[in-house]
């Protein structure tokens, strides 16, 4: 007998058929011996249709009141799936993430998981009982809900299962797995039987919307084997675990596209220290993050700064930016809205030189221009123009040959 | 400065317009200087609309899971409301009942409030902020969260004005006040500007939708001055009060109806000790409240014993019944589903005979069946075919001449 922690998302639980599904997979988790905790999302839709009535009533809603707001989704599919899960004659009960201890820290609508208090959902597997509780949300040491974010639900299904010693934690989507591309931009992507935390977390990080990288970093930090796979199918999924030596170690494991970025250039800075750390503290001071960031010296001798973030946070940190323009000397600042972030990620490519000449070499030898680049050990991301989002995402992913099955073992076959 | 507790019902907070609505009343009460909490109900429509979804996931759904998923009407309401209330430029901070302490005991969908804790709300108040309490629930002792019953938003708003001391509980709803009858039955029907809390509160019990009569117990037994008005005019609406000398001592103060009844006849009864409390045993143990109840000897030596209840638990009662009628000896169980409880109340009554024979004339001259009676010091009840309703109210309406504003001061003019 296993304790195994179940996560839906809100495309699973998108109306009371499929929510009548879900519990159907549970209890067939559960017949099997298991002790089962379920976490679901709100059902498809909800939390836009809150997220709307909120900008509707007040253009800049105070972040506390939306997270009350928002976190009403989780609830009603919590609440929806334990009847239905009643109704095929199972104990189940359903808690807020309040209700379970979960206990966040951080501003609304971004809050982080501190502590769980298990002792609540383990006296009622105790009593036999399907325990199912709100993804998403927690409460603050004052008993104010909070949100963790938009995709937070997998990061409380990681951290329960972690709290629990849980012996595996799925997350059940739309899609049946981790892939070496999207499949809608490339129709020969591959989906991975196994992957590692730190190949996942790159992925997720950088745009594989599969999981969220918050969830994967909880699974690594606390050993939660973590299965991604299909609500609406038996494939077995993608396994998310750690590093082992029978690892297929290919150079890349895939390539990911992260939207939605948008980019500020800071002109003609003076040349002297402490000018950037203004820049980026005034940033930090608005809670915004920041991605890719350059440096350069320009033709006049001045510097010019120029960084990515999410568009959400341009608004903000463009009226940053304007504020402090007189402050730091510069002679203005430009914002630039579509561009995407692309991506290769790859345990491999750490061993593997040459890998980032051909990322560069398949863009540019197809025309598509790289505007930032930024790196890391298993990691090469560039910035690129929206319109060439499809284009070079297959460039790469048939550059690196990752269709096929066993490109694989590339230590052996290229070193 | 005062402490004012304002509630909105459901109607008044039905859409974003409304609530933007809401929050301007709210702003001039707190722009004259005074303290103002305010008690939310679902936007109109919602709290069915759960409800439906969840008898459609579970004909018979957990009481408990029902109260998970209802309360979060109030929720979004009430965040939505302290939004409007920012965008005004207004410190304003929602709270679920469980965040302010109120705590119930008793039955899920059902429960009491037993003690509220006031500080979270008096801190808020210093801060300068306007505070917002979802109505109709609170939490258990071990946090879970627990409804008061339909139009338990008024006992909500009612309770936290005691607990706060509050100087005035307004309850804005959708028509201008209490009437001596259903205006839409009887066009003459007339507005009251006091009424004594128990005239109120026999009103409320019989029928008279406009406050739930559990609101008006708690305004009695700690004195919170109560008002009802509209949220659509300025009109000064009904003020609910304890009784004075110089407050109109009608004979009757208003006809109300209570529809959704149903009467349970157990039928040929033995005539001996302990049969009628081994019935309503039987029926007090499914948790069902019983109404009027006529127990008569029959032509063949034995008992029928008849009772009314509200139809929502008749099915269960039936049941109970059909289970128990051989262990008490009966001939059979029917049932008859079309009747309503009509009732005249005033506290003038008690003072003036001859009320309940103009009652029973009022009816019977006009060829209305009374199928049971039932009386108090302060009114009396007749049940009749749910057919006869608009009739039985404008014949007693019209005998007791309620629709003149002066009738009043009946001990002097009658006695």
């Amino acid at each position: 007998m296993a304790l195994i922690v179940h996560k839906y998302g809100g495309t699973s639980v998108a109306n009371l058929d499929k929510i009548r599904h879900v519990a159907q997979r549970v209890v067939a988790t559960k017949d099997q011996g298991n002790d089962v905790v379920v976490v679901v999302s709100a059902m498809a839709g909800e939390t836009d249709r809150l997220i709307n009535l909120a900008y509707e009533i007040n253009p800049d809603p105070p972040a506390r009141e939306v997270d009350m707001l928002v976190s009403t989704g989780e609830q009603v599919s919590a609440a929806l799936l334990a009847m239905a899960l009643s109704a095929m004659g199972h104990r189940a009960i359903s808690f807020t993430g309040g209700q379970v201890g979960m206990f966040t820290v951080g501003v609304h609508r971004k809050a982080k998981i501190r502590e769980i208090s298990a002792e609540r959902i383990f006296e009622k597997l105790r009593e036999g009982a399907i325990v199912i509780v709100t993804g998403f949300q927690g409460v603050d040491i004052h008993g104010n809900i909070t949100t963790l974010g938009r995709g937070g639900s997998d990061t409380s299904a990681v951290a329960i299962a972690a709290a629990l010693k849980a012996d595996l934690c799925e997350i059940y989507t739309d899609v049946d797995g981790v892939y070496t591309a999207d499949p809608r931009l490339v129709p020969s992507a591959r989906k991975l039987d196994t992957i590692s935390h730190d190949s996942m977390l790159e992925m997720a990080t950088l745009g594989a919307k599969v999981l969220q990288s918050r969830s994967v970093e909880f699974a690594k930090k606390y050993r939660v084997p973590l299965r991604v796979r299909s609500t609406f199918s038996d494939d077995p999924g993608t396994l998310i675990t750690e590093e082992t030596d029978t690892m297929e170690r290919t150079t890349i494991t895939g390539v990911t596209v992260l939207r939605d970025q948008a980019r500020i250039n800071v002109l003609d800075l003076p040349n002297v220290p402490g000018i950037a750390a203004k820049i980026f503290k005034a940033i930090a001071d608005e809670n915004i993050n920041v991605d890719m960031i350059v440096l350069t010296e320009n033709n006049y001798g001045g510097t010019d700064i120029s960084f990515t973030l999410a568009i959400g946070d341009l608004k903000t940190a463009h009226e940053t930016m304007q504020r402090i323009v007189a402050d730091v000397s510069a002679k203005g600042v430009t914002v630039e809205k579509d561009v995407v972030k692309i991506s290769v990620v790859g345990i491999g490519m750490q061993s593997q030189p040459g890998v980032a000449a051909g990322v560069f070499d398949a863009l540019g030898s197809n025309g598509i221009n790289i505007e930032m680049i930024s790196t890391s050990e298993i990691k090469i991301s560039c910035l690129i123009k929206g319109k060439d989002v499809e284009h070079a995402t297959r460039v790469i992913h048939d550059r690196f040959k990752l269709g096929e099955a066993a490109t694989a073992k590339v230590e052996e076959a290229d070193a």
